[in-house]
């Protein structure tokens, strides 16, 4: 007797069962639904078109890469961008730099590549160290945002990408939802549109993803991704989130799902409230010309001069 | 040396720790503590006053009885209600009903008892049996209504008070906030207002304090309560919410305490919809005379002719 799981779809060896979806899937067609519903979203939240030039935000980790993968896919016009932070510990942003490269090049693709201590004159852990009581993610998120809406602007691309999976959006929401912080709840989307014309629209694609999809996708598409996890996340809040959101998902299949499209529907009803402030335009800064809503310099300018 | 936990208030050995407000108590203390802590939430959310009577629903356990000697000490005006369910598992109907007598004895308290099979001829689990697709607990929570609503109105009663603590709360928010499910999340409250001349006030006094708070002050006040679940209540997704909010409780102490009042502040400030539907009156069963938004008869009395 044979309990070999067969896919839903051609009855080949599946390779991953997805009970949410009712969904068994062999390699050749996992790849092909992980594109279709990366196309389900970018139509559904209106994220972007052929006509436009994305930038990919790659880390050199599984969920990037796959993201770029897809992209290339379903054929629109994408290139990278892999932002090197300077963090040393076991050579995390060498080593991921090199599989970001190394992936661009094996499939003729163009990846800008961000130092940020060769073009700021520090990494993103000094800046942090002095700035005082700044936690190193909050610093680096920051940094980021800033780096990648410059390379967006100076590169004339419509929107940044990023690799944000349905876990990782699910995950966030829980701990905005314990906490009821009423402007992220009333911000969290598959599109920020760029309000200001220094600001390129961000865009998650792959919000209707689970983790473990796109884990499996990059093993089928043979991706050599980075594993390590940025060693400063240990410990956040966004992985014990995950976990929990896991445990319940494994109760009850779809309970991800549900939660986070759930809440999409609630805002769009009217249920929770939307964001005024978004509709405010932000200032200019006067170092860096990006948006700023906190003064004459915007945050990044101003942990640049603080660190100084 | 010793390790024994001190009160932090006379110094006394403490019974309870509750790192979520930095107090250890001792069981003088705790008691007058959480009389205090259901004060705030009378006061605070206006449930009721000195001179209202209530009708306290009583099923045995350990927080109704402690709300009511809770209310004791504090000199409101309550009276007790015992619904006999006729759930016969372990004798459950029936001890429950026993440590309720015997609470109202020992304290010269009045205490009224509806027995469900003598008064309407089946018992709940009888009516549920009899009605497809009708899950034991939702049949039985629309009977409690149905009894509370029509002694509180015979009785002449202000409000029917219940034990739901803080993490029945929280448990309960958590599977609505999972679900998003708008109706809910827009109605759940600590005072459901009367608005029908048949219904009665709702009121919550204990949301404030902790299950476990609640159990250390009936062990202190010595109430001899039923430990044993309601036995329709096992694998109810309400208990399974519950561990879940422990676990995050352990991680972060008062993560229930804010996920709770956050959620009341979000709803206050209109981050969350109040409900729009609240303020349609409703209807008049004809043949009960409470309220109903269902037609002619009210959903207890469809259920009892369907069930006949």
């Amino acid at each position: 007797m044979s309990h070999v799981m067969r896919c839903t779809q051609c009855g080949a060896e599946a390779v991953i069962n997805m009970p949410q979806h009712r969904l068994k899937l062999c390699g050749e067609h996992l790849v092909a639904w992980a594109a279709k519903m990366t196309q389900k979203a970018i139509d559904r939240y209106g994220l972007f078109t052929r006509d436009e030039r994305i930038l990919v935000a790659v880390s050199g980790g599984k969920d990037s890469l796959a993201l770029w993968d897809i992209l290339q896919q379903l054929d629109y016009a994408s290139e990278g961008l892999y932002i090197h932070l300077g963090i040393d510990h076991e050579g995390y942003s060498d080593v991921s730099q090199e599989a970001a490269q190394r992936f661009a090049d094996e499939r003729g693709l163009t990846l800008h590549v961000l130092n940020v201590q060769a073009a700021y004159g520090k990494s993103v852990i000094e800046a942090a160290r002095r700035r005082r009581g700044g936690r190193t993610c909050s610093v680096c998120g920051l940094v980021k945002r800033h780096i990648m809406n410059r390379m967006a602007y100076e590169g004339g691309f419509a929107a940044i990408a990023t690799g944000h999976n349905l876990d990782d959006e699910a995950a966030v929401l829980l701990m905005n939802t314990l906490h009821w912080e009423g402007r992220y709840l009333s911000r969290q989307a598959p599109l920020l549109p760029a309000i200001h014309p220094r600001l390129a629209r961000k865009v998650k694609p792959l919000v209707l993803l689970y983790e473990r999809e796109m884990a499996a996708y990059a093993l089928v598409r043979q991706i050599d991704y980075v594993m390590q996890e940025c060693p400063y996340a240990q410990g956040a809040s966004s992985i014990y989130a995950k976990g929990i959101l896991n445990q319940i998902e494994s109760q009850s299949p779809g309970s991800k799902h549900q939660f986070y499209l759930g809440f999409l529907r609630a805002r769009e009803s009217g249920l929770i409230a939307s964001d005024g402030a978004a509709d405010v335009p932000p200032e200019t800064c006067a170092r860096c010309g990006q948006p700023t809503t906190a003064g004459d310099l915007c945050a990044f300018c101003r942990l640049w001069e603080m660190a100084e």
